[in-house]
């Protein structure tokens, strides 16, 4: 439904996911062939250049085109006809020469390889985007104190920026992966009917075509679509980890925890009948499609054992799966940019909520503390039961301890938070580091 | 990528699948809750009647729809702004009255379940016309001889009609689950932002208000989406069933089997560069729907642990996947009426076939046979060594047999087809008294 | 990792996917093929005899077994194997009528069934537990008010019974789907080698083994697994229904909501180093369950489209695929019973989180009433911005719209919690009556 | 359902599955951190070493442990409970150092990576195997001729060292993807409670223990998932690969095409009641086990938006999920190496296979003959009406083209197989220099 293609998408790339951008891929591909069979010696220059001349969206009828792949089952059959008898009216011995020894699925099989170069192109850019301004907001926060939060319980506080460094990670990890799978993956496919090339599909025409398009040559690997399946698993892994950020920012934007917020827009987060409301909107929508591109990968895995030289079936099925598995991760790619480069903070309420327990959350500590004259077993179960009276009673922690182990040294520095966030500052420093 | 649109899908729904109707059943939804509201004495009819005057999609500006919906996150949110404004335009008074108490959810769910319904319609109509197609195939091929055939190796012989009647039972079942599945799914969502309904939310309003959209009453089930989820399922358990179907019939029509054949059509399932092949596009088609459903499903069934009242995200996430899992099933449904109408059945091919082992696929009616003197195990064993030397040799199995078991009785019987069937045609024929 | 085997799964079911138990329901089900076949007159009633005594699941040697399986890739061939030399020590002629004219596909479905026969039993019984523990909670809590939070905000004051009573609804609807489902699927599969039956496979045989086995009679389904995977989509949306109970509950129990937790038990929920915390580890179960179902669905979804008479593959995705989803929602929902059981309910807590916002969360109920004079829209506005002033201020919103607006009328009624939580108690009680 | 044991997964690595060693790999991780803690200077050299000394498997009481895991929902809790105990009892002074500043997700998700590289040094011998097979396999056949397939429907010629050259070059990039991950996956997690680290959790803590346990130090990852995903994703993917093998191998298999065999072994790919069949029964399983890879990806990408420091639920979900993705490939992978080194190819009936459509399958060739004269619309319109005729006509393709084009040249050569291979030889050729 494209009510929502502003909103789960992104605005940047809407033409690359539209017919007349996926129409001009395809006519991209037939005038490279075209080319490089010309400049190998097989077809005349003249024609070449005929074939590329008419080669422009324009002069193709989309409408016409969608009406009649249905009938091949794929879109480059209509393609070539209407391309052929462009060139035809033009130039009748050009026309001979178009599509020349190729099939269907190296021209739409490229067309998807030189539209996820352009797209990657894109991705990356943001993708440092994205990594610079977690960094920046990783040092804004290196000492920002914040409970640290485990089963949706209060466990013990950390830093804001220990948090930030972890969706840093995360992102750095993808670029890392992004880097390596592309030497898999932007290669080309021309091997005509079954693969095995012909008189017109040559390794040398192969390699041409290849340098036009900007692509590596590659051994043909119609029914091998591993490297396909690895770059939408890598989409997936990416809105997974926008998915874990928008998570983290949804649950801390609860009225009842209140610490940190998506930056106010106007007319942005509103309900329509509760005007008090401030939605996590941005968080709700990647997390919609973290919680969409699973199944998309798992159809893109199903449909790797494809029969023989060209699936009956499976190949199709990975047309518009990976074009959603693009769109969605782009999409979520782009609203954690804004998200998470407009933020708000509110380290105050951050401070407070670390007290809301009565010192319970310090338990750790103390029992850290007394498990040097008690043991740990022996210090956790006293421990226990100091919190236990403290719940039943309403009464602070320390004032529990103080009673249970008046010998206790340094009992206040224990129940303060910047003696209990651990090594937070110094890792996040540390980390930082590698990413300047 | 709707290049694509008519390959998938089916041309006969795709308006349902469109903005415009997406946006007229919103309105749908909002004209019933004030005709509701008015009937039950909550707001004056007047303001109802200029209320429902406005809800026409054509009054709506959907490209600014589009790009407010990102704002508040769905689309109910810019839908009742634009409507409040141009019903002020008309009626200052009866603008107060619009979406009176409700909330975004009770629109758009309320309106997913009309057009459900509407498409739950178009599905029977086409469910019983694939059922009846599938009967009058299994009454003609009610005898006609083919082999069986289990891990992808010739089996025994059995009918073209058994194997037909198998996909009629398939079919016959999933109109049983549309059945049952209906009383659950075909409910309004009426109650206000957390399900709570409040003056202008009442019982009678409901009841008032699912009348008039031919719905049934129900409590609020918001975050709830169980019987979604089961409508999702029973779509794709259907996709399933017809991809059983198509892929029995893709492997008949390999060239080396061709017993069965897609009709042709003008252009239809023609090769780019093979011109005497015939692809199974059809079922391609539908094996690629049936491919692709699974995934849906899964997203959906991840969706269903709602948060509170209203989910951040995963309520979201159901909105183009279930919209998906409709069209992809519709296009399957719509392919499998045409293509088992139209199916081509080569009898005389399908005998031919049951001979190319030279009498190997008979070796369980010489098992049985022989079992009767010999024992199970020992003729099972006995006829495995027949088959042994009847491969290695190239002889015929009978020939073989009747020099090992010289004693066998009525040999010749053994390896006819027609003795070979089992009691397919008598199992079919009492099937098919189900169904007349 | 069977590690886990009792924090997933129940104790109460593990038999029934052990080893031991397949095996038996394999014997099982050759037995009633025997008996059926004697019945008949097909075989001596004494080898039926000896068979049936030799059916004994003591004397099959489970560990060679399963070396076996793999040779043939399902356990009935080795099964049948170890069988017939067990019977014809004992008595040779009967050795010859063991799994006579069956094939593996029949006993191995067949006792899939007859698995799901008697997990559906326990099933029910425990749904029907949980439904009456679910009412009474309602029954309970039918005034007991709360928030209602919709994308992770509080939104308006309901009541806990509005949302227990929600849980219900969903899981009386899964008793109904099972109730819809057992007809479909609670059938023999009794068809030989290709499902077209033989001498020794006749509809007498099929109708006796049916009534043996308590199941119905049904024509060969061996390729058509559309009622097992609706079976498994039931499966995966109960474990989903559940999630969205554990989802509510794990939120609840934040330590900035508290509001519910699960019961107390010496030693559960704690965490090994923070011996202050509540985990919501039922809930976590749950969860975890809930998200491993819809994978295993869409696996079920996935294996549909089997060739011909018997798959080479698909039919063996679904034996452990099957098992697991059956031990995860079995595990859910005894784990469900339980924490819903023990739930602990802090309702002054309850009314504590409904103030703190300062009164915000009274917005719609102040708009509603503003919006009888000023319209809904200007309505909105006002309070929108009242909401604002009070934030920044920290003020209360009552103050705040008194100063805004001070003709507003019984201004203190509309921030009472009992006051605002709309229909709530009455949609819940007649809700009831129909459980009653 | 253990009964499968030996037939989905493999045998070599049954005990990295069992329970003894999920436990024994925690003890060592327990073991490593307490060595380190000591070289370190936290804790006294002798309390390391009594528990070094006390961290084996044989203490441990693994039943008790099960029963224990659902109080605190993970392992780690009971099994430091049990080794304090028994520290205790030995040396009370160590006991105080079990487990120090450690929380239960550092052992576990240490334990887990621990496994996945000792698997992993597994996949890498298996796969070089694999390699080593693929390669020689396709050495032999550089030259074989048979039938390329698409859509199901026999194309054109090509070699089978092309299709093989095809799975080979699979493998080896899944080879290169396992390279590329290993770097970011084999990296231990060690953060304390909430991942900030304490006094007895260091940096230098972490760089002993990293080394000591042969992984590499790392930022705190607990709730950043993507490199077990990225893992889980690779395994998805080889296991797709290996069903594209055994997909092919099965299609070849099948008894009208007869081309390709399974190796025999005594009692394997026997049918109960069909002595004669040779059933693909381990490429039935290889296919089993890729279809069931997808859905538990797509549970692993689900889990990935953990809440905060630590999941309620999604860490859960990952554990047997990921253990049941390496089992079965690993199964695949060994199953794919037994398959692949003892395939059986008959040659002949390869050749055979060409010619069963009459010369139709030349038609692309005669297309680019023609087409030299009559340009290519025009060149594949005739063909297409020879092919018409010849089918009809049963009449070889040459006979009808030559009546038709009497003028064609050279037009025996069309029609010779090895005419009609294109750059199958010459392509592998180059391409096994790459692996040289």
């Amino acid at each position: 439904m494209s009510l929502y293609a502003e909103t789960f998408y992104t605005r940047e790339l809407s033409e690359l996911f539209e017919d007349r951008y996926a129409v001009s891929q395809l006519l991209r591909v037939e005038a490279a062939l075209a080319m490089a069979q010309a400049k190998v010696g097989i077809i005349p220059e003249a024609a070449a250049k005929t074939i590329v001349d008419c080669c422009v969206v324009d002069a193709i009828d989309i409408n016409a085109l969608k009406n009649d792949v249905v009938l091949g089952g794929n879109v480059a059959i209509p393609l070539v006809k209407q391309l052929t008898k462009l060139i035809k009216n033009s130039d009748f011995e050009a026309s001979k020469y178009v599509h020349l020894g190729a099939t269907s699925q190296d021209i739409i099989d490229t067309a998807t390889i030189s539209t996820s170069k352009e797209y990657i192109e894109w991705l990356e850019v943001k993708l440092n985007s994205l990594e610079t301004i977690l960094i920046d907001l990783t040092k804004k926060h290196i000492d920002t104190i914040m409970m640290g939060r485990t089963l949706l319980q209060q466990a013990k506080p950390m830093t804001f920026g220990l948090k930030t460094a972890g969706w840093l990670e995360s992102i750095s990890r993808s670029k890392s992966r992004l880097y390596d799978l592309k030497s898999r993956l932007l290669c080309i496919q021309l091997g005509g009917a079954v693969g095995s090339g012909n008189t017109n599909i040559t390794t040398d025409v192969q390699l041409v075509f290849a340098k036009l398009l900007g692509l590596s040559p590659s051994f043909p690997w119609q029914t091998q679509r591993d490297s396909l399946v690895e770059f939408a698993s890598f989409l997936g892994i990416l809105s997974g980890s926008l998915g874990k950020i928008a998570k983290d920012i949804s649950l801390l934007m609860q009225t009842e925890v209140a610490e940190v917020f998506e930056g106010a827009a106007e007319g942005k987060g509103g309900s329509s009948t509760m005007p008090h409301k401030r939605n996590p909107v941005a968080c709700a929508l990647i997390l919609s499609n973290a919680a969409r591109t699973p199944g998309l990968i798992s159809t893109m895995l199903s449909a790797m054992p494809q029969e023989h030289e060209r699936s009956a079936g499976l190949w199709h099925t990975e047309w518009e799966t990976l074009s959603q598995l693009m769109s969605l991760t782009a999409g979520s790619l782009e609203k954690a940019v804004d998200l998470i480069g407009n933020l708000e903070v509110d380290k105050e309420r951050m401070l407070q909520n670390i007290e809301i327990t009565n010192g319970l959350i310090y338990a750790e500590k103390v029992s850290f503390q007394l498990s040097k004259t008690l043991g740990k077993m022996q210090a956790h179960e006293s421990v226990k039961k100091a919190c236990k009276i403290a719940t039943q009673q309403r009464r602070h922690l320390k004032e529990v301890v103080l009673e249970m182990h008046p010998q206790i040294e340094n009992i206040d520095k224990l129940f303060q938070p910047k003696n209990a966030i651990g090594n937070s500052i110094i890792w996040v420093k540390n980390l930082l580091k590698a990413y300047s």
